[in-house]
C-alpha cells in the first residue's frame, strides 16, 4: 500500500525518517513516497496546493499524509478523510481544502482512538505519534471509519476561483514553483478552446498562450496552461515571479476572443 | 531488510544513489530509507544527535549506516555495531556516541574483511565502496561478526548530561532544529512529574513549562517537553534560535517546585 | 525494477511526486530511486555529470530516466536508449552525453507511440505525461523497441576529454560537488602508476597526490584520485572551488615522472 508524506519537517532533523520508522513498524510493506517537506514551517495553505498537485496521480487506495500542523498539542482535532478514490490524514486546519472542494463524497472522520496511536504521546511530535501510526494501521487495511467518529463541522478552508464574466476571466496567482512560475486559478479547461487569449498582468498584456517555454526569447515573459491545468506565468529561462515581482494573490486577467 | 542512511553528502551530487545503487546489487530487496543526507559537511556531532532521533523509531533488526567521515582514506577503522535490536556502520569517530551512551549491551566489531567490500575501493569515497556492500551483505543476512573481528578500544565520543543538584537541573542546548526549536539535554523524564517547572536560559525566566506552541502569543518564547523526550526551548510561529541567539552550548536550567 | 530519476525539479513542489504517482500506477511494484533532483534549472550538463556518476552502479536493467528539459513543448524528442546493462530516457539534449561517450553499443530510439503516454499529455510537463509512464511501461517489461523508432540523429553532446602529450597531461574542472571538490576529466588511471605527479592549477602547483583529506593541514590545497575515477581538487576540511575561486572549464595539468 501506498503512502505519500507531505510536512513542514526538512530534511536535516530526523522527523522525517522517525515517521517512516513507526510506519514501517506497523505495515512493513508500505510503499512510502515523499511528497515534499520543504512546506515553509506551518504554511497550511502551501501544504494544500502541493499535496493537490500530487495525490491525482497516485493509484486507487493511496493513503496521503500531510503534517502542516501549527496546533499540534492543541484540542485541534486530526481529519481522516475517505474519497472515491483516496484516503487523507490531515490536521483540521484547511490543509485539505481543495479536496473538500472537488471531492463532495469525501467522508470525514476525526481520529479518536488511542489505541491507534502510539503509546506515548509527546506534545509537539504527533506527526511520529499519531499520524504516523494511523497511517500505518490504514496500510494494514483498519477502515478509515474504525480510527474515528464521523465529523460534520471539520475546516473546509477557502478556495478561491477564478470569476467569469462573459469573455473576461478574472482568477489570481495561487502559487510559484521553484523556476519561478506563477501558477494561477484559471483553468485550463476555460482558455483551451478560444481563439483567442489575452493575458493581463501587473499592467502588461500577453498577446495570446505560448506552446513552450521557448516560444519566446530568453528572459521575455510568456502565458502558458501548464502541468497544474491552470493558466501559468513564465519566464523562457527565468523567473516569472522575479521578473514581475509577483506576490501570491496577484490578479490575473486572461480575455478571450 | 530496512536499511537507513545519514550522511552529510548532500542530494545534489550522484553519492547518495550510488550508495543506493550498490546496496541494491547486493541486496535487491532491501527498504532503504534516508534519515538525513544535510548534515553540514564533517559534522560528526550532528550526525550523532540526527541518528539518535531516528533509530529507536524503526522495527527491529533495521540496518543504520551514518557516513560522515573526514577522515576516508586515512587508517581511521569502521564499526560495525549490533545492539539488542539494530545494526550500525559508522566511522570510529564518535557518531555513535548517543548509541553506546544508551546501549551498553552493543557489540562492537571494526570491519577488516575485504572480501564485503566493493572490489576496487577508491580513496575518497568508502559510503560507496566500503558502507554500501557492508550494509547490502547485512541486509542479506550476514551477520556482524563475520564482517570484521571484534574491537574494544573504539571511540566512545562525549555524551554531556545534564545535571541535577536538588530541584536544580543544569543542562544545555544540544541540536537546533528547522523551526529554530533549541533542543536541550534535559530528559522530560525528569520534569514530567514535577509540579512546577521553571526554565531559565540567557537571563529569561520562563514561570512554566507550555503544553504548546499557541499556549503563548505568537512571537513568544515558551519551554515544553518535546518529541525527543527532552526539554524545549521553542517560539510561537518563530525560532527560539534567532530570538534568543542561542549557540550549541548554550546553558539552560530547570528549577523544579 | 528499478528506475532512478535525475531531475531539476526541486523537492518543493509536488512535480516529482506526481511522477512517481504516475510510474506507480503503471508499474506498482517499481523501486524508485531518487538520484537527483536539485540539477540547476535547466543545466543539461550537470545533469550529464550527476547520472553518469549514478548509473554504473546500479543493478542490470535499472532503467534511469533524466527529467532536465528546457525544449518541453517544443518538437524536441525523447530518446530511449538501451545499453548493455541499462536503460535511459531523457530529452534529445545531450543529458546522456557520458553515457554515448562510454556505450558504442548503445541502441537509440525516439518515443514515438502516445498509446505508452498518458491520456492527456500537458505543453509543461512532459515528465509526469511522457517520461514517467514510458518508464513505467518499461519497468512493466514493454521493451524499448517497441516505445518508438529507431533513431540515429540523436544528440551525442560535446565530452571535453583530457590531453596527454608525454608526460603532460592537460584537463579541465568538470564539476563541483557539495564540498566544493572539483572533479577533473583527467582519469584516475592515467596516475595511478606514475612514481610521482605534479599538479598545476591557477598557478599553484601540489608536489604529489595525496592519499587522504588529512594529509595536509585544515583549510590547505590538495589533489587526490577521487570517487569519481578521476584527478580532482580538494581542501582539508574546506572548499577548493572557494579557496582557489574555481569555475567550471578551469584548466588543470598534471605532470608525471
Amino acid at each position: 500500500m501506498i503512502i505519500t508524506l507531505t510536512t513542514d519537517f526538512g530534511l536535516s532533523d530526523p522527523y522525517v525518517a522517525a515517521m517512516k520508522g513507526v510506519i514501517l513498524s506497523i505495515a512493513p510493506d508500505a510503499a512510502i513516497v515523499d511528497v515534499s517537506h520543504d512546506i515553509p514551517p506551518q504554511d497550511v495553505d502551501r501544504a494544500a496546493f502541493v499535496i493537490k498537485g500530487a495525490y491525482p496521480f497516485f493509484p486507487k487506495g493511496a493513503i496521503h499524509v500531510v503534517v502542516v500542523d501549527p496546533g499540534v498539542g492543541t484540542e485541534r482535532l486530526i481529519l481522516v478523510v475517505k474519497t472515491r478514490d483516496s484516503i487523507f490524514l490531515a490536521p483540521n486546519n484547511g490543509a485539505l481544502k481543495y479536496v473538500f472542494d472537488v471531492h463532495p463524497e469525501a467522508k470525514v472522520f476525526c481520529a479518536a482512538r488511542p489505541e491507534y496511536f502510539r503509546e506515548t504521546v509527546s506534545r509537539t511530535f504527533h506527526g511520529r505519534d499519531i499520524f504516523a501510526p494511523l497511517a500505518g494501521h490504514l496500510a494494514k487495511g483498519v477502515p478509515p471509519e474504525r480510527l474515528g467518529r464521523p465529523f460534520e463541522e471539520y475546516e473546509r478552508g477557502t478556495v478561491t476561483a477564478a470569476a467569469r464574466l462573459e469573455d473576461r476571466i478574472v482568477g489570481e496567482v495561487i502559487a510559484f514553483d521553484r523556476y519561478g512560475n506563477a501558477i494561477t486559478n484559471i483553468p485550463a479547461e476555460w482558455l483551451a478552446d478560444a481563439d483567442r487569449v489575452r493575458v493581463l498582468v501587473k499592467g502588461l498584456v500577453l498577446e495570446s498562450l505560448s506552446r513552450s517555454y521557448l516560444d519566446v526569447p530568453a528572459g521575455e515573459l510568456l502565458a502558458i496552461l501548464g502541468g497544474a491545468d491552470a493558466l501559468e506565468l513564465s519566464v523562457n529561462h527565468g523567473s516569472a515571479r522575479d521578473k514581475l515581482e509577483l506576490s501570491l494573490g496577484e490578479t490575473v486577467i486572461a480575455v478571450l476572443g
